[in-house]
């Protein structure tokens, strides 16, 4: 597939849209119209059009889209239809509640590797794999040739560990920590900070009611 | 503060601003420019130039903005002024986190009710919180007032919380279960999905090296 330059916000909303067309696929669903989709995502019908086409023609006049078609469509230009491995640093609870998160599997992704400090957890099973000393981090991620990690080490020690894993090769973070983190050009971080996500919803409530 | 009909896309990036700006704020800067706050969030100088100007005059040419002023100007207009009281659903491996999480305090946020319909659980301590039966989470909701829910339960169960915390009188939801979740008009929902965040970034990475 030839890579045309898709502005970063298009391609924010393409997960969102493959989470929800996966949905209606659970519910037996065939076809989608860009009306049905916007109303599950909270995204206009014109704006999941116009996104869409950024891409090529997804979608027929007057029958709507064919779900599993653009599925396979969205996995493939997301470059989630092989599955990535995934480094995770930090086993602490939120470390340990992504190792058992149920909504990896089939998505694009398998965590197999951890790390941790600690001497305690260090050698301890997460499922098939052990946990291993961060000490040897660089060398057994860049050995693996792995591109994307997990940061859930507590928020002093993060930009250390960040700094580590883009040394080892990494390309692109998930940061659970909750401050910002400072990468090289070519580094993407993405924030799963809850105070963020609340903070989106606020400016609408209404104080008085 | 008289509210405009602000886009939802530039709401979304407020918090952004708001943590990149609190960050600065620990490094002892006293002020910044849309170019440096635009490197720290990885968004054009001019489209926070763009967004900040929606609410009014923040920055003077040359001099830049004051963080202080700013922040205090973001937490307004996001209404995190204040601090809301939050109920979070389903004390799993991802509930237990997120009750620990550092990240809430002096953000806006403070969780004081926490339910599961485990009987094991129901009962235990979380800080200075007991879990509560989940079959008494509408009145306790309603009668607490609470706008703000975390959802943390198993996809399968996740629909039918979401239809309790509604008719509780939740207007905002954090959605952590891996599902697409229906709500009325005028209920938001978060999506804090790991694998959406790892998929945003995919995108990028070439998978050829």
């Amino acid at each position: 597939m030839i890579k045309r330059d898709i502005p970063d916000i298009i391609v924010s909303r393409l997960p969102v849209y493959l989470r929800a067309l996966r949905h209606m696929q659970t519910q037996n669903l065939q076809t989608t119209s860009s009306q049905e989709l916007g109303k599950q995502v909270g995204i206009s019908a014109a704006q999941i059009r116009k996104d869409l086409s950024q891409f090529g023609e997804f979608g027929k006049q007057g029958t709507g889209y064919n779900i599993a078609f653009l599925v396979s469509k969205l996995r493939e230009i997301l470059q989630v239809e092989k599955v990535w491995d995934v480094a995770l640093v930090g086993m602490g609870d939120m470390g340990h509640a992504l190792a058992r998160y149920p909504g990896f599997t089939d998505r694009g992704f398998r965590i197999t590797m951890f790390f941790d400090n600690d001497q305690s957890k260090i050698g301890t099973k997460v499922g098939e794999f052990k946990v291993q000393d961060t000490r040897g981090l660089v060398g057994a991620i860049h050995a693996a040739g792995i591109k994307l990690a997990m940061v859930c080490v507590p928020a002093e020690a993060a930009q250390e560990v960040t700094n580590q894993l883009v040394e080892a090769g990494v390309r692109s973070i998930l940061n659970y920590a909750p401050i910002s983190l400072s990468v090289p050009e070519g580094v993407r971080v993405q924030y799963l900070d809850p105070s963020v996500g609340l903070q989106r919803m606020t400016y609408y409530l209404d104080q008085n009611k």
